[in-house]
C-alpha cells in the first residue's frame, strides 16, 4: 500500500516507515520540513536498504491510501487542520497520546476525551481514523531486528478501515488486535502513561502489553 | 489482615473473600442485606475450607482494616455515602468500572472521569483509596485452583495504601503493579471494555492483560 508517515522524521515514525518498507509497501515519510523528510528518508533508505521517500506532509497525505499520524499532542490539531483537504478519502490511523510533559506518567484526558476521537470530530466522515500503535515502544520499533513484546489494540468506528490497520500491524510483525469502536481509544491513549510509569517504577527500558486467554 | 468484602455476594467478591481467607485473612462478606451475606459466607466457607464471616456492609466496614469494593457502578456512590463514616480511617481497594449496561464493551467515563476518583472525593482525606482489580476475569477468581494469567494494575495516592494492596494482590496468586497515581485509574478502568470487546470479539472465556519488559 502507499502510507504517508506525517511526523516521520521523529522516533517512532521513523521505525515504521522502515519496518512496511521492507514489507513490500511505498512508504513516504512527511515532515513540515520536505528537505528534511527527503534528507532523513534518504538516511533510513541507505541503512535499512528499504526504498523510502520523503516530502511534505501534505504532499505526502495527498500521495497515500494510509496516512499514519505520529506528531506530539502539541501538533495534533494543527496538523490535522492543515492536511484535512489531503486526507479525505483516506484512512488515518492516528498513533498519538495526549501526554502533558513533563508529567507524561499521569492519565491527562483531552477536552474531545481522546486524541483519537478529537481527529474524527476534525476530519469530518471523509477521512476514517484508526487509533491504534500507542504502547509499542519507539526503541524497539527502531530496530527492525528486534522482536516486540507487545500486542498492538486497534479501535475505529469503520470495520474496513480497522482491517487495513490489521493487516498493516502483522506486516510490522505484530499482533494486531480489535480493541472496538473508536471510543475505546480513552482506553488505548491512557494505557501509555501507564506503561511510562511502570518503566519509571520497574527500571524497564520499554514495557509493553500482552493479551492473554485470546486462544 | 482484617478484609470487608463490600458487596461480596457477588461473583468477583466471592472469589476475592475464598482467595484471602485461604491465605489466613479474616475475610468478612459485607451486604445489604445481612442475612443473605450470612448465608453465602457459610456456604463460601463450607466450600472452601476456609473461614469466611458476613454481615451487612456497614458492620463489615467498620470492622475491617482494609475493605473491598465489588459492587455494580450503578450502586458505587450511594454505597460509599452510606459507608463513609465506617471507612474513614481505612484503605479501600475499589474495583468498580463504570459500565453502562447493556453496552459494556464500549469505554464510558463517568462524570469524575474515574469510578476511583469518584470515591476519593466522595470519602475525602479520611480514607486511601487505591483503585486495582479491574481486570481478573470473575470465573477465574472464583476457581481458587486456576491459575490466573493477568497482572494487576494499582494505582492510589497514597504510597502505604498502595504498598498494602500490592501485598493483598499477591496473597491472591496474582502479580501486583505500582500503576502510579489514583487519576491512573482513568486507564485501568476503560481497559475493562476493551477486554470485554475481545472476548466477545476472539470468543474467549475470558482475556487478561500482561505486561512485558519489566524483567
Amino acid at each position: 500500500m502507499r502510507i504517508a508517515v506525517i511526523g516521520g522524521t521523529g522516533k517512532e515514525g521513523r521505525g515504521l516507515a522502515v519496518r512496511w518498507a521492507r514489507a513490500g509497501h511505498e512508504v513516504q515519510i512527511g515532515s513540515r520540513d520536505a528537505e528534511r523528510a527527503r534528507e532523513r528518508a534518504r538516511e533510513l533508505a541507505a541503512a535499512s536498504g528499504a526504498r523510502i521517500a520523503g516530502s511534505d506532509n501534505d504532499s505526502a497525505a495527498r500521495a497515500c491510501e494510509v496516512a499514519v499520524l505520529a506528531v506530539p499532542y502539541a501538533a495534533h490539531a494543527a496538523t490535522l487542520t492543515e492536511l484535512k483537504p489531503a486526507l479525505a478519502g483516506k484512512v488515518l490511523i492516528d498513533l498519538t497520546v495526549p501526554l502533558r510533559p513533563p508529567k507524561v506518567r499521569r492519565v491527562e484526558l483531552p477536552p474531545g476525551r481522546a486524541a483519537a476521537l478529537e481527529a474524527q470530530a476534525l476530519l469530518g466522515a471523509e477521512t476514517r481514523v484508526v487509533a491504534a500503535l500507542h504502547h509499542v515502544s519507539s526503541a524497539h520499533l527502531g530496530d527492525p531486528e528486534h522482536a516486540v513484546e507487545c500486542d498492538v489494540l486497534a479501535c475505529s468506528d469503520d470495520p474496513a478501515a480497522l482491517e487495513i490497520a490489521l493487516r498493516l500491524i502483522a506486516d510490522l510483525g505484530l499482533r494486531g488486535l480489535d480493541a472496538g469502536p473508536l471510543v475505546n481509544a480513552i482506553a488505548l491513549e491512557s494505557l501509555t502513561p501507564v506503561l511510562l510509569h511502570l518503566n519509571k517504577r520497574y527500571q524497564s527500558p520499554g514495557a509493553g502489553v500482552r493479551f492473554t486467554g485470546l486462544g
